[in-house]
């Protein structure tokens, strides 16, 4: 790290790079105050703000330290008291900058970072819609991301009448104010806080932040991989994959004791099998919208006759049985009475009530993960004991996203600040009880919700609640963009519900949309079904022979990958390099790659571009200069460095290894595997 | 005007009324510095602004000058320079605040005005959905108001989508930066900047200017109706309503030699006719979209073969003929070649080019009004000689909203701030020519268009395009809230099109809606019909027999009223009260008056209360209190000071008179008016 003192202001450079640049006629950093107008219905929340004031901190007093940090006393004018100060401290690839106000009543910075004209970045969390973020500016916060994404469509328009769902391109469960930089660096900001990306700006990037004290965290490296080594260390390595989960897929079915019966028509057409999934294992809740589950988190024998002997049949044949959790509690049910006695709810803000949300014709309350001894028996209480000890070997641990902005909280955390650090929270209770049974790296839960550090805690993302359909910014293409921007930032393992989810106002599944689900699903982590939102409406991958032939073979590719998808996993463990990666990862000089989104690296040496347009039997792809090609289905040489356009019927997936690959068996046995 | 100074910081105090309070914790003016993103299509205007800096001012120093007014030099503290200055000066009643920023590089303005918690606010210019603006921020920008402007409903949406035509709430051809307080007091922005209000605050009401200088024109009075007359003073009077328009309506018709034809079924059905509006009288254009004007300005021969003698025999039965213009000349027309010759139109940005804008398939010319040459040239060459002396009596002149904001002018004028005077400088073209010809008074134009001074030159507002229906924000309601708000701020006459005009996507006009829209502009300044622009695929008023009827008999008592009309435009002349008045100008001590937008009163005796909802026959509205209401087509008795359901059948729109008023015995008379 360098400070180079100039006329009227300083450069931060960073082994090479410029960070900041000072000048009192283009100041780093503006402060000032705002008021927000926050409004949430079910997890959509329409925030805007009244910026009272924004002012430029035009002059700069620098202090030296003799440790080689700075420490810089910013003011509107050299007559005036400063109001932040900077400390800048790190060695010659890392940096901090620890923004504080002097003035109390400042609760919004606008740090400007130095941009050059033609950089890509990438990152934000979870991001679905655009993986490159330049030229865009959005803000970081947990929410429902949507049904539909895209103003423009009838189906956005239809959710947003009903509902406010209908989101936009930037929503998502899991936000992260962290981003890679073509330039090679890696900065975080590290607050809980409301903030924003603006990326929109030739010469800078400004980071909008709604708190202070906030520190900005950088890291610069010559090799992209190693900027998400340096955040996978930052944030926290996951345990590896459980050995199981690659034998086959885990069938997500929720049927009640019907879905053991489908179970074996799965079996039976000869899918590789490593799972069943049936989040409706707590029971129904029958409610006008439909069937809902019921939220109180253990075994409901009615509609899981025999579960308990039924999930060891299943483990003795080497197929585990997952449930369901989130993180609220009916007032109708058991767990509820038992967390409000123990003072275990959050409260409302001005009386001493329990805080309760609707979640549509049923009110929830929400456990207090500020508390320590709320956070511990949920894990243990709950999870612990209903869940691992009762047999589960993994849950979709649900939601994180809804925690209201006006709630009371036991450790007095402002609901603005706790509500993007709850998806951790919520991770963190879960990996805790899965930890206190040893069961860290075999159990295995996932969670659609996140923030920065959910890394540490949850081994295994999925890319939350797509529609049912081929469209732009909520189809079966945004699962990629979701795996590689949460990849970059040290999430190893992604996932997602072969199929999609939302099934609203007519849209429904098509088979073809499985089958190209399914063909990419079998080159990621984990390969996983869902019958969806509405189950009766929509095709079923068991209901079609032609889906479930095909299905059944995809489950098979993805057990045949297995040997290569441990060592990727084992390179996660090692490295925090993700699954799935872009193609810029390790093609770092071919900027053609730079903002690619509808494909992806399965580790360095296996391209997978799966086909996310609906009709088509052709497809094209870029694959990355430096090297060839081998189409994996033809055996075909494509020089590396340009586009190419191939057979994609159904059933093939465009795949290219890299020629010379130690796993070039392995790939070529993939057109053997029927 | 008192000033009164404070422990740091002043009064100001108009009348009794506090006006600014300046206090160093909590200034009245804020100043920075901003950089917008305005993108336009087809007059629908996409605007943002990225505020780098806003600083509240909060320090005073104030120097009092011996003629009582004061000067106020403001800072961000002590020891920093003062940024602006305030002039103050005025006398009892009225005051002026002019704001002179001393540093060149502000260009945003945010001064905050005192107000109470249950103030309310009226005016903004022409408003369509809101009349009274308490609660809402908004900007003041001439542009389209878009079709549907409700973003919940699917017309909305689908003209976005189209276009990006739905507007919004907010979106009006007619803006000004002006308003009243229920606090009896009127304020006004000088500017043709970009402003906007933000009415939503309980302390304060916050105006943002987009440029300094700016200055702040206040006017405080005991009546409301002496607000009124102040800002009619301010404005301009206008001219009275000529005598042959309150013979009856005038017949809109664009079937080329056809309208002829068919304005002889409207006199035999016995309506009272004053006018035959014809828009196509300059020929027309097939483009994909469906016929469009020629825009060029003059009599199509082929269209309207013999239109000359034609007009003749019209004018000597009575009915006089009307035409349509607007300042743009097309391309492949006769005049833009000659404007272009003498260097009257406007230039691009950066090149001698001349600035021709996109109206669907054609191309148009803007003619520099800043120019007096070019002004003078469309005034005599296009108005005068071929509308004028061809025998015109009146027309639409339409537009005014398009002007770019990235357009060369003769006089140097930004194009931001060009924009907004641009319907002023267009009403004065229109009224030179018709002055030019001692005709003021006589002949009658109409404008949608409007900012600041309009009233000076426009003898009649239209409210421009309402969709075919009876939506809360696109619909036959919105032109009694269009009236009451421009009439607050001295325009004296206003109308609408009979029936709307906006057919899109499968909305048409129903013969409901066409007897409804007659039943009210029967108690307006002007009774005008409009084909609307799909005339094929909407019902018309001659092709249905009761639509017919129906509108003839209120023709009928349009030209029944013509004796009180005719004393409005009178008491315009000599006030500037408007025609159509809400009801607390008259009723100031009865707040349930305050914000009232769907009755009106028709002068000071007449209450109407349009119904403007579909398939009801009978229809609430409230009766001032004060005085008692007889019900005209019953002659009931209501007391004043609470709301009446009456019925309301088609044909009987709820009517009620003052009891005792002079007008009696012609209020009594329309119930027999058959």
């Amino acid at each position: 790290m360098q400070l180079v003192e100039t006329d009227g202001g300083f450069d931060l450079i960073l082994a090479g790079r410029a960070m900041l640049r000072q000048r009192s006629d283009a100041p780093c950093l503006y402060v000032g105050r705002g008021a927000p107008r926050v409004e949430m219905y079910h997890g959509h929340f329409d925030i805007e703000d009244n910026v009272e004031e924004r002012v430029g901190l035009r002059y700069a007093a620098l202090t030296r330290v003799s440790d080689g940090s700075a420490r810089i006393a910013l003011s509107i004018a050299p007559a005036l008291p400063p109001l932040v100060t900077l400390t800048l401290s790190g060695g010659a690839q890392d940096a901090r900058i620890h923004i504080d106000a002097i003035d109390p009543t400042l609760n919004r910075l606008w740090l400007r970072v130095v941009a050059d004209k033609g950089e890509h970045v990438w990152g934000g969390g979870e991001q679905l819609s655009y993986f490159d973020m330049r030229g865009r500016r959005f803000p970081l916060w947990t929410s429902e991301p949507g049904v539909g994404r895209d103003k423009s469509t009838l189906l956005t328009f239809q959710s947003d009448q009903k509902g406010k769902a209908g989101g936009d391109y930037y929503k998502t469960n899991y936000p992260q104010p962290t981003y890679l930089s073509s330039r090679r660096y890696a900065l975080h900001i590290d607050t809980t806080a409301y903030s924003a990306f603006d990326f929109r700006q030739e010469g800078w990037h400004e980071l909008e932040i709604w708190a202070a004290p906030a520190t900005i965290e950088l890291w610069a490296r010559d090799a992209f991989t190693d900027l998400v080594t340096a955040l996978s260390d930052r944030f926290g390595r996951q345990p590896p994959l459980p050995d199981w989960v690659l034998k086959g897929a885990i069938i997500g079915l929720k049927d009640g004791a019907t879905s053991f019966d489908r179970l074996e028509k799965y079996a039976a057409s000869g899918a590789a099998l490593s799972g069943l999934w049936c989040e409706d294992w707590v029971g129904l809740r029958i409610t006008s919208f439909g069937s809902r589950l019921f939220w109180d988190w253990k075994w409901n024998a009615t509609r899981y006759p025999d579960l308990d002997t039924k999930i060891k049949e299943l483990h003795d044949r080497g197929i585990r049985f997952l449930g369901y959790v989130n993180p609220y509690l009916c007032v109708d049910g058991s767990f509820f009475p038992e967390a409000e006695a123990a003072g275990y709810l959050a409260k409302k803000l001005e009386s001493d009530e329990t805080y309760t949300v609707d979640f549509g014709e049923f009110d929830c309350g929400v456990v207090d993960f500020t508390n320590p001894a709320a956070a511990a028996w949920f894990a243990e209480r709950v999870i612990g004991q209903n869940m691992l000890d009762f047999g589960l070997s993994g849950w979709m641990a649900d939601f994180g996203e809804y925690l209201p902005t006006d709630v009371r909280l036991h450790d007095g955390t402002p609901g603005m600040l706790a509500h993007n650090a709850w998806p951790v929270l919520w991770a963190e209770v879960n990996a805790r009880a899965v930890e206190s049974r040893g069961r860290t790296g075999e159990a295995l839960f996932f969670m659609r919700a996140g923030y920065s550090g959910v890394q540490r805690h949850c081994p295994l993302l999925w890319a939350g609640d797509q529609s049912v359909d081929f469209s732009r910014h909520d189809g079966i293409g945004t699962v990629i963009t979701a795996a590689l921007s949460s990849g970059l930032l040290g999430n190893a393992y992604h996932h997602s519900d072969i199929g999609g989810y939302t099934s609203l106002f007519g849209n429904v599944r098509t088979p073809e949309l499985i089958m190209r689900w399914s063909e990419m699903a079998a080159f990621t982590a984990v390969m996983r079904g869902h019958e969806g939102n509405r189950p009766r409406e929509n095709v079923q991958i068991d209901e079609d022979e032609q889906v479930l032939a095909h299905f059944a073979r995809m489950t098979r590719l993805y057990a045949h990958m297995a040997p290569y998808l441990r060592a990727l996993s084992d390179e996660a463990v090692a490295t925090g390099l993700p699954v799935q990666r872009p193609l810029f990862l390790h093609f770092p000089d071919d900027p053609a790659t730079y903002a690619l989104q509808e494909s992806y690296l399965y580790g360095a040496d296996l391209l997978v571009a799966p086909v996310i347009q609906p009709g088509v039997d052709r497809w094209s792809t870029y694959l990355p200069a430096g090297t060839d090609w081998v189409e994996v289905w033809t055996g075909n040489l494509h020089v590396g460095g340009r586009a190419v356009t191939v057979d994609a019927p159904l059933g093939k997936p465009p795949l290219f290894y890299r020629q010379g690959s130690a796993w070039t068996e392995l790939f070529t046995g993939i057109a053997a595997v029927i």
